[in-house]
């Protein structure tokens, strides 16, 4: 199938992917009174006695809105608010499919962060969590510090976290079928945008010890000046051998590869020189760093991608439903690296021994069982760690 | 029944009288990927070349934000962002009950005017209209002009003209029953604030001659400088008369008595003092500017309160869900006056000359056709005046 041509027609037919339905009826005088006027006064005078009311007697305590500015859609870039929107409520249709959370779209006609930062501040009062989505380096940073310092509801950037979370649980798994450890691997990223520059941390906490990022222009490496002030926080802690050149140069004798990048920016020689059982996740969307079959033939001995159209898809659709479906549970104030590499273990435990093969290293994205080990490994760390507000 | 004290416990119970569901299925990898990755980056392109179809490929065509800054919540006053949520939800579950809209509340924690502004223009791409909500007096005014002026999308502060329009339709029919004339009523109107001066200019686009307003300071004359802006505003068209004096001084030898004031600020020999067949369209909420009993007795011909308890309850439950199905089926750009009489006599026609009654002069709140009929009135008449987008 062609899955884009078909899928515009789909959304000309569906005219949009969530509707708001009531859960109260009022259909008589009566049911009326109790869930708008006159009734409805005294809820809202125990919420001005007692803010924290507002958890229980409105929704608030299961909503959270899916947030774009428009600048970072998927692999497409900025092509501006309106047209992020298709994205935004796909993840609202899947944070209650798979997570029973209430999400909404929003779409902001700025670029600026301060503006940014304030409209959602503005309207903290209103949900239980913010899920940041699609929204390009290096505001996307600055964004999501500000607001988790600044609100003490749940701030999640998913195409940071979202993705490193993911990427660190197929790694678990797919580090058990090489027979590695995380200690002794050389990792390879390229592409250290808003994913990248995530993943390589998340993965330093996850006890890698050699991690080399790239970007177009090159290995990122300290005291490099051509790159961003992200992207050189970031060298301080990576590439400690402090190797330079390009992208090919950091493959060879590398373990792993995560791509975060482009198309076709991998070749076979380049999969031809990584270290024995090479394992290689090309999340470029749609279109990959190396199609599976080049991968294979060079040798990939486990290949992920970001399609669900190959096995392998490391997509993280499987965290966040969960992730705030755990937070909102336990009304966590914030979402720690505990509560995120509690999440990669989550998932990473739904494969069994027995099922886990170089073609399924992690559970289907519509694995109902991987959102419920999500939401509750999240809850109990956040309650475990001290963020749970109840 | 104890409306306010049952509605609390059943607000705990519901935990929130929205909620946001999915019309797609997501439960296999092909489902997932037209309504997801990848399939999604074709409806994204589409609205990228051409931002007019975000009204077909997402729901922003059916979506309307219930928004607040809580600061003029029922009768209640300024009670807090939070503690205004009860009533947005509630508004939001009858849009989709009566309208078939989805309506979403926001909450914005700020009552500075540009701000608030600001923040509802920058999430203008998520939405088909926008629904002011209890926003206080004289704030009110500027935002809804401001936004009307700025925004190519409907923008409507309820408070103001839902009010208006309802008052407009229970009084097409009341003088239908008391043989009078909309050119011949006195009208006195207590409470000069946002639904107070809207249903003043509101009535006069209706042929009525003579409107007396009054305020907590009295009846309000042109030259009296004591009177606020937009108070001063009103008085140049209305109390031609120039009439001085406290309400009762209004109210002596008054066809219609409308009230959006306070608890019990009418007398009995007040609406004695009244012309012959005395209308009394008492809203303030939850307790009325007169009780039910006491002005029957005094002699009241017709007396509607905002109450469901009582007979004729004048609620803008009848205007908002038909009001903006209608404008967000012609895709309006604007709500104008001529909709807005529209959706007036619509609401009034709907009950019959047979079933009009001193006990029976608006449809029930959750009579269907009504909202229908609202809708139609509107959607036809954004057509007529030219302010539909399609």
């Amino acid at each position: 199938m062609n899955y884009r041509e078909e899928s515009l027609k789909k959304h000309g037919e569906w005219k949009g992917k969530i509707e708001i339905v009531p859960r109260v009826e009022v259909d008589s005088r009566e049911k009326l009174s109790l869930a708008y006027t006159p009734g409805v006064a005294e809820p809202c005078l125990a919420i001005q006695k007692d803010p924290e009311k507002s958890w229980e007697l409105t929704r608030r305590w299961n909503t959270v809105p899916v947030i774009t500015d428009g600048t970072a859609i998927l692999g497409l870039g900025d092509i501006g608010p309106e047209a992020g929107m298709p994205v935004m409520e796909g993840k609202c249709a899947l944070f209650k499919a798979f997570g029973g959370v209430d999400a909404y779209p929003l779409c902001i006609r700025s670029k600026d962060s301060e503006e940014i930062i304030k409209t959602i501040k503005l309207l903290a009062g209103s949900f239980g969590g913010v899920n940041l989505e699609d929204i390009s380096a290096p505001r996307c940073f600055e964004i999501e510090t500000r607001l988790k310092e600044e609100l003490d509801i749940p701030v999640f950037h998913d195409d940071q976290h979202g993705t490193a979370i993911v990427v660190a649980a197929a790694l678990i798994n797919a580090l058990k079928l090489v027979g590695k450890r995380m200690e002794d691997i050389d990792v390879v990223i390229n592409g250290a945008g808003a994913a990248g520059i995530s993943i390589a941390g998340f993965l330093l906490r996850f006890g890698v010890k050699n991690v080399v990022a790239c970007d177009k222009l090159g290995i990122i490496c300290e005291g490099d000046d051509r790159f961003n002030t992200a992207q050189r926080e970031l060298a301080k802690v990576t590439n400690r051998r402090k190797i330079t050149g390009e992208l090919k140069d950091a493959m060879s004798g590398a373990d792993v590869f995560i791509g975060v990048s482009a198309a076709n920016c991998v070749t076979k020689d380049m999969v031809r020189s990584m270290a024995q059982k090479p394992v290689l996740f090309t999340l470029a969307n749609p279109v990959p760093e190396i199609s599976v079959g080049d991968a294979k033939e060079a040798g990939a001995f486990i290949h992920g991608t970001g399609s669900s159209e190959f096995p392998n898809q490391i997509n993280n659709v499987l965290v966040f439903p969960g992730l705030f479906r755990g937070a909102l549970d336990v009304r966590a104030k914030t979402i720690n690296f505990e509560m995120m590499m509690a999440a990669s273990r989550g998932i990473a435990e739904c494969v069994s021994d027995g099922e886990l093969s170089r073609d399924y290293i992690l559970p289907y994205a519509y694995d109902k069982r991987a959102h419920e080990a999500v939401a509750k490994a999240v809850a109990e760390e956040a309650v475990r760690t001290g963020v749970a507000g109840k």
